[in-house]
């Protein structure tokens, strides 16, 4: 047996990922659990490369294999701003005043031009064993004319979900991770976890 | 139950290979199975960028998951020319011409300055399911003085391997096979192909 972390401070993901992982979480760890570490800057130009650069750095800095994770928000009529660059979009302010400059660039776009997808990458590394993998999930939606809802994190509250008629931020936490971009990649790589908990 | 594709067409890659994985053998195809396939020009900075290339060009070509491979000779004192270059290095000459011109580069070189390694990245693509798997193998050795054996292929007569005191030119099929990068690679791949072949 051995220990698998997980290489993102961001509780909300945190929390996502500990449920969707729930059969392994004896074998996952966190970061607070570690001396203070801070984690790289987001500055690849994928969301592979991002999870990649906090697998990779974790799992060198503490000997273990790690788990990397970067989402975005994709909107097709604001290519340039959102996407793998969701994150940093208007960091200095808070989410909800992010979607309102959002949804104000958006306010005159009609239903069908609204469309939007979530996306999220999953890195497993371990650079002691030399084994990488690479996992992704995609949720495709449309921005809604206002915040609903205060669940999930992020831009959820603006990401309107067809399939069950509301916004992810007015799901409950076990609807969001029946269906969320996270949950389809965290899935695939779950499958592999039997083989990566044996260690190496 | 599914198929995975070998994205090569080196016949001497694909001895090994099938030799490693025989386990699995029923699972396997080989592009000579398909209509004729020309692979991508490896135009990759890296192992793992070559290999990801092939194995992502005949997954979304064949509609299966793939399996793309990229290994080279790496030699201390000719880090301009080999390495991840080791295969168009000099391309249009015989491995033997090859092999002669780098010889003749390191024929004033003591022995302890003719540090070299095989190196090889195995990179599995599910395109369809969005999944990548990354192993590498590597293997260290020296260059040796002449040409010896003549088993293998490529650089194999020139490579020392010092715990058998041969080059890989001079080992039985069966010994190069126990202790090769690429076998080192494809048996971290092996691990998973229990969940891999069962397909998504």
């Amino acid at each position: 047996m051995r220990y698998l972390v997980l290489a993102t401070k961001n509780k909300g993901k945190i929390k996502e990922i500990y449920e969707i992982l729930k059969e392994y979480k004896d074998y996952l760890k966190t970061l607070d659990e570690f001396i203070e570490i801070s984690l790289p800057e987001e500055i690849g130009k994928t969301y592979e490369e991002n999870a990649f650069l906090k697998a990779k750095f974790i799992s060198e800095k503490l000997n273990l294999p790690a788990i990397g994770e970067d989402s975005g928000l994709e909107v097709n009529m604001l290519k340039d701003i959102l996407g793998v660059y969701s994150s940093r979009f208007e960091e200095e302010l808070s989410y909800k005043e992010r979607m309102n400059i959002i949804l104000e660039k958006l306010k005159d776009v009609p239903w069908e031009k609204r469309i939007a997808r979530f996306i999220c990458k999953v890195v497993y590394y371990d650079h002691k064993n030399d084994i990488k993998i690479v996992t992704g999930g995609v949720v495709e939606g449309y921005i809604a004319y206002e915040i609903r809802g205060d669940s999930g994190f992020g831009y959820d509250p603006i990401f309107y979900y067809p399939p069950l008629g509301k916004t992810f931020g007015e799901l409950k936490e076990q609807e969001k991770n029946e269906i969320s971009h996270r949950t389809i990649a965290f899935k695939k790589l779950k499958e592999f976890f039997p083989i990566l908990i044996k260690g190496g």
